[in-house]
């Protein structure tokens, strides 16, 4: 296998590629593939390493400090669960609500009560305070684009870089504009780049709160924070503790959830934030729900105090995860090493691998992709209202599909970067 | 037992037995009692009937058509779980949409994207509508109160009957006050009345759709769609027939839960409208979950197609709570029966005795059963602002508390009720 290389093809050259790609791109469409590279979602045999969840309490529904958890009552869950989160978050106890399966609802709920009520007397209402916009490090995450869209809040776009979000341009626009109210981050193993937010960052954003308006919130989605490929994968800096420093604890609202971890549909997530954020936020919850299921968070608690360890249940996970992620890395380097035609990111946890095509291409090599059976995320999904103006980013997402599968889709993807890069060139 | 009247007592007579009854309320008082008849939840022998629910998947999580309910996927519930409560709800399956644990959660969301978006194109958003008002039929469910007051929506009170709201009334507001864009209703065994609305009242509210603005809803709250204490209760009348007779099925939005079947904290709840509302609904619930915990879906379904039916668990609560209510009841006839002090109702099912003191008595009887250890429902919280203007309701939830326990809660309820009423006769 040799490097994808046309810069010094001439016409007739490129033609001749094109031909020869065409013609393998002709062979796979007979091929009839259906494969499925978009949703970042378990596969099948790391869900079953969470299998003994559902009888694990073996009729003792009573948790340690005798709540019975099948009942009423309780609005951020049980003390013991509180904890154990606690220390996965890098906070306290106290600091940790617990909700229901998804963490986007809790996300969701953090932006709608910001929005409709504000956090207590010193956060006014978004809705009362003028426009309302939001900094999104792009490549991003587009669920987080579309609570901002179902808000009406206004998204802007700022650039990434290997330590996170280029933070000159972060700070830069709050001082300059004062509609911002939020940032979204996914600070390790990033959606979809898969970069790990370096301890300088993490300072830095722990204190915009000294230069945002007073009801500016960090909505920060620690999704995969023990989702690490191996032991020595960088690790993530506290921003709570760093919060604490800079007397800006009120600005951070963290998020994470168990979907990856044990069910993907039937984990558990959970918050950590101030206690006056904490309070605030009950508050508003309190209105809309009876409180969480505890019943599966005493699960959780049998599962990880005694079954197993978080460590060493996510190193099952990593065995699984590492080679779908391998065959991904390889067969990119293997075809554009030293070549322009792709960038991509090399991700030591996480569930994507981010690439970028050369200008114009993406929607094009997602298109192709999808002729040959091969479902990609669609190009533009990583960036706020869906577009990518350089049409460039592509999310790879192997976590689902087979070893066998993700070889043929990787196959087909390849094909598709160097058939529309071709294109190009003799456009 | 004679019935407590006081209708020819002269003054004299009154002073004796006020001294009587402050005499017993003194020793009672000595006794440190520590009762509880304020929640409407269900006790733990009614909890372990459902006992089986965890461990009942036996390590298969696939349902019968096929899905993984450990992954992600599935916005509105698995089709066989869906047919299910269909049939409970007297609507299809594809009218059914199922959510997490909490039925106040599904409601508390129908009113926020009624407020903030509308339903569809004809329902334009009550933010966007000038004033909103709901209909509040009194006495009635503080909870329901609860989200009104978080959204700042006027509350009108409208008298109940034995029949179910007075329509007579519900139809002029309606026609009159155009700022009204819901009802609350719980139509069969009302909290707290206890009454099952008439097959005329159900039909009747079928038809405010015709009356009423495009995005007007009612709010039918069925929790205890299937809870009668006996088989020969009174049955509702199945308010999706009488829309699609009228053609307003979009003006209903109705809602349940396995809360008082199953675990009242890890039930499933769920919500019944018309598609067009569903659709709705489930757009803006998209961008706020992953989807609802499938494998709990899962259990239930092993739970009530296997190991039990509804009828069959349904009976075991029943007779865990008759007896209950019994006490309640045959306390109250006791003192009570021919006397003016006290009116009350006879549920046959649900989870509440709905009494009214003569007026001006409410908030002292819950006083000075509160200086004896016995809890009740705060005065004033069946109605709107939390404010009776009769200060006469007060709602006793005898579920939880053990036989012994309500029997010596009943005891001081009945003293506080003769206590408070000669006090008034003296004053």
């Amino acid at each position: 296998m040799t490097s994808f290389d046309i810069h010094n093809a001439d016409n007739a050259q490129l033609q001749a590629l094109q031909q020869q790609l065409q013609q393998a791109f002709d062979q796979l469409k007979a091929a009839g593939l259906n494969l499925d590279l978009t949703r970042g979602k378990p596969g099948s045999e790391q869900l079953s390493l969470s299998n003994a969840l559902d009888g694990i309490l073996a009729g003792n529904y009573t948790s340690d400090s005798g709540t019975d958890t099948r009942n009423y009552g309780g609005l951020d869950g049980l003390p013991e669960c509180k904890a154990m989160f606690a220390d996965i978050m890098q906070v306290t106890a106290e600091e940790i609500l617990i909700g229901g399966n998804s963490s986007l609802t809790l996300m969701y709920q953090a932006v709608l009560f910001a929005w409709l009520f504000g956090y207590g007397d010193k956060a006014k209402a978004w809705k009362d305070d003028g426009k309302t916009s939001f900094l999104c490090p792009v490549p991003g995450y587009d669920r987080h684009f579309a609570i901002c869209e179902a808000f009406g809040i206004n998204m802007i776009s700022v650039p990434m870089n290997e330590h996170g979000p280029d933070m000159d341009s972060v700070e830069k626009l709050l001082r300059e504009d004062k509609s911002i109210k939020g940032m979204w981050c996914v600070p390790r193993f990033s959606n979809p780049s898969g970069i790990v937010y370096s301890d300088e960052t993490v300072d830095r954003i722990a204190r915009l709160g000294q230069i945002a308006a007073s009801n500016f919130r960090v909505f920060w989605d620690n999704a995969y924070a023990i989702h690490s490929f191996t032991s020595d994968a960088p690790a993530l800096a506290p921003i709570m503790d760093a919060c604490r420093r800079h007397g800006t604890e009120d600005s951070v609202l963290q998020f994470g959830s168990t979907s990856k971890v044990t069910f993907a549909g039937a984990g558990l997530a959970y918050m950590a934030a101030s206690k006056a954020n904490l309070a605030a936020f009950g508050k508003h919850l309190g209105m809309s729900s009876i409180g969480p299921d505890k019943i599966n968070q005493l699960r959780h608690l049998r599962f990880f105090n005694g079954h197993t360890s978080f460590a060493e249940h996510m190193k099952k996970h990593a065995a699984l995860l590492k080679p779908r992620f391998d065959i991904v890395l390889d067969k990119l380097a293997g075809h554009f090493s030293n070549s322009d035609a792709l960038q991509w990111t090399v991700p030591e946890g996480g569930y994507f691998v981010s690439v970028d095509t050369r200008p114009g291409l993406a929607k094009r090599v997602v298109a192709l992709a999808g002729e040959l059976g091969v479902k990609l995320t669609p190009a533009g999904a990583t960036f706020p209202y869906g577009k990518d103006p350089q049409d460039s980013n592509i999310r790879i997402a192997p976590s689902f599909p087979s070893l066998a599968d993700i070889d043929k889709a990787m196959d087909v993807f390849v094909l598709c970067v160097k058939l529309a890069t071709v294109e190009q060139a003799l456009a």
